[in-house]
């Protein structure tokens, strides 16, 4: 009997978190590891957030720290933080120190204060210790922070048959370090040349590396931002570029690779922002405290843009009596064309994105959207309208309506394209502020519009 | 006078298009050149942006072939796509073959039938045109599609000396493609093993590469789905892994670079899809009828929707009318629940991606979000409750509206969490249904809670 190895998967998943529980419980070590190490770096993610917080601390207690590092680095990096708070400061010690630095320092830099400086404290090498800490100094989104440090450097006179005759005899030293450049020299250890693995090999073996290297490298600043290293990696074919210290000495190296996670990343973030999850992603496995009270952060100014938006309506309460149908269509329009704006605040994140405007490319976007507006617009307006009108029989109320959408479609999506403009010149975040923003704007023109139409046409007849 | 690099930037910017538009017009080579050339990627984004699509597809004829080549790798997709399809088709072949095979096979794939059909039969060299048209019908997120398709292999029996031999022997021939790994093959093309250049530089001489190849290497068909390549490079800390097709025979490799580079594309389309730009990427340079209809493609459907929540403000219309502030706080909880929702809908997601959850977890979703939705829920009816109990001054409208927004924020934040699941395992796209079907069911219940509890208050006194 053949079984598909997915549906084998479904059978065995559901009790692997309570047997790797029972194992822990148990203490029973070979158990725990099999279970950890059989699944992959999702399951291992999943398992974990299905045990309670004590558990995964006692299993966390039970590996050995090299193990507990490997687990750490595959959880996401929120769960990777919570364990790291809970467990004893001696073993979270132990743990960091089997890590690489630019995992460990991004680890340690999101814990709290104190948590970190007990760590940093109770790590056995000083040397070690001071440079987790400079590390965990560095902002994460920065060259620094995105840094791989250890690095192979070379005097320019060596030639390439001794570049490779050294990198056979050092062979074991090197295991560690990611081998994709060598770095040429002076003797303050300034960097002077590049020289990637692909022109050694290609090289001819007599000629010294000062001759293949790239001179004059580009390199960067600790302190680069993730936005100027991604215009460095979208113009230049690069997998790495070198990092220097404010003394312009070597420290590492910041990987292509490194760069565009650290951007998924932030693009993730993008998405939560619009979606009102701020400080960060929530997981489910947090406490329930924490997930509230992060929840109401965002909800809680939005009660007063709302409030904003119904004390429209709250001053056109005559109106409203009169016509009580118009109560049907507020939310309709109101929602509409707020729909029809967030499609332009996308639009506008997008290309602000792509380098394709800028921030004060307004009146670029105001064309643009302005045109697109008054299209879409009429077409909402004639078909809501005619709803209107049948619906309700009324030709007083398709005109309004109808009248309404049109006029507010178009304001939104002139709004929408403009506000993520508009925050970024003012450095604020696009993608957590606009809709919001957006969304307080169409409420309360479309509510104005709708009853205000209304008492203008009412007054007349 | 010194001036900061930025500013120069600034003054000099305004007229860089147009600058270059009569470049074009007085068919003035070096002057576009140096203008194209001397702009970074995303300068040329944008100045391509700005240029009229004649004066563009006038730049590409102006050009030479290599040259337009290179601008279309750096334009967005959709920039390259529109000026393939517009400029000769003799001109668009010689642009084609001049590119790398990924690039042209992304961009063949996206032009309609007829068009590439054309570019196909006008290629030089039929060998290159059936490799093309075997590219373009792969997808776009398969590893055939993602791959870069120059190796390097050699029979397991070499020397590392004498590999480095060849590789210093054939440098020229060998410059175009991704030295990171040489593959290990038999006589039949059959991929027996992989050495990466990390291992050879530093393996011992005079040791043969079966010795140090990665024996039965991991591989991939050419239909491998992008979701299925992201687990292997998540769970693996290679750089490429090597792709055979259907008879075994090594056809490319795709790189972690071109994953991770395709998988953030995918989580923009996300973004942009969650807000209402559905079908591939608008740019505000297409044409004002395609941006409009595919806006209006999504804004459709969405009228029928807010229909169904008008719906019932209708059937409430004597309720409404015995409390006409009622209406003032409808879009209020209709607005502030579905705020709730969202939030649990881009946790849900996110879970999702990050393989924590799986579609069929429901009931560990249920459990999370009820617990949540009750604390919130609560805690925003008691806020809105007073708000509206103080506005109003009455008591029976504050335990409406404060009793509705609770019930409601439960509602949603547990519909909020299940929609992506459920419409995950129906295999439909969470980004682009979530939003939409959550505020509708949102808008009703809403509206009904507050109109039913109102009108079963009212029966009472």
């Amino acid at each position: 009997m053949t079984k598909l190895p997915s549906q084998e998967n479904l059978k065995e998943d559901t009790p692997r978190h309570k047997r790797l529980a029972e194992a822990i419980e148990a203490k029973n070590l070979s158990e725990a590891q099999v279970i950890v190490n059989e699944a992959s770096a999702d399951d291992q993610r999943r398992i974990v957030s299905q045990l309670d917080l004590r558990v995964r601390e006692q299993l966390c207690e039970l590996l050995p720290a090299e193990e507990t590092a490997d687990l750490l680095k595959n959880l996401a990096e929120a769960q990777a933080i919570e364990l790291l708070e809970e467990m004893p400061v001696e073993l979270a010690a132990d743990v960091v120190e089997e890590m690489d630095a630019d995992i460990s320092g991004d680890l340690l830099r999101e814990l709290n204060e104190e948590d970190s400086e007990a760590i940093f404290a109770e790590l056995d090498d000083t040397d070690e210790s001071e440079d987790l800490r400079e590390r965990a100094s560095y902002k994460s989104d920065s060259a620094g922070g995105l840094m791989a440090d250890t690095v192979i450097s070379f005097p320019s006179s060596t030639t390439v048959a001794n570049v490779l005759q050294d990198l056979e005899n050092h062979a074991e030293e090197y295991n560690d370090a990611d081998v994709q450049y060598l770095y040429v020299v002076n003797e303050h250890r300034h960097l002077i040349g590049v020289l990637n693995l692909r022109s050694l090999v290609l090289g001819k073996r007599l000629e010294s590396i000062n001759r293949l290297m790239r001179v004059n490298p580009l390199c960067v600043d600790v302190n680069t931002s993730l936005e100027e290293l991604e215009d460095i990696f979208d113009e230049k074919q690069y997998l790495g570029v070198p990092v220097i210290d404010e003394d312009g000495c070597l420290r590492g190296i910041v990987s292509r690779e490194a760069v565009e996670e650290a951007l998924s990343e932030a693009r993730k973030d993008d998405y939560l922002k619009a979606a009102g999850i701020v400080g960060g992603e929530e997981l489910r496995s947090m406490p329930l405290k924490d997930r509230c009270l992060r929840r109401l952060a965002w909800l809680g100014p939005n009660i007063l843009l709302n409030l904003l938006a119904a004390s429209v309506i709250a001053s056109y309460e005559d109106t409203l009596q009169a016509v009580i149908a118009l109560a049907v269509f507020l939310p309709m329009v109101s929602d509409m064309s707020g729909c029809s704006g967030n499609q332009a605040v996308a639009v506008s994140i997008r290309e602000l994105t792509l380098g394709i405007i800028r921030p004060r490319d307004y009146f670029r976007v105001l064309i643009k959207e302005g045109f697109l507006g008054v299209t879409n617009g009429i077409a909402l307006g004639i078909v809501l309208g005619t709803i209107a009108f049948l619906w309700k029989g009324s030709l007083f109320l398709g005109f309004v309506i109808g009248g309404a959408l049109m006029l507010n479609t178009i304001l939104s999506v002139l709004l929408g394209g403009l506000i993520p403009l508009v925050l970024k010149r003012f450095k604020a975040d696009p993608a957590l502020a606009s809709g919001p923003i957006l969304t307080t704007c169409t409420d309360m023109c479309g509510f104005f519009l709708v009853l205000n139409l209304a008492s203008l046409v009412l007054h007349k007849i």
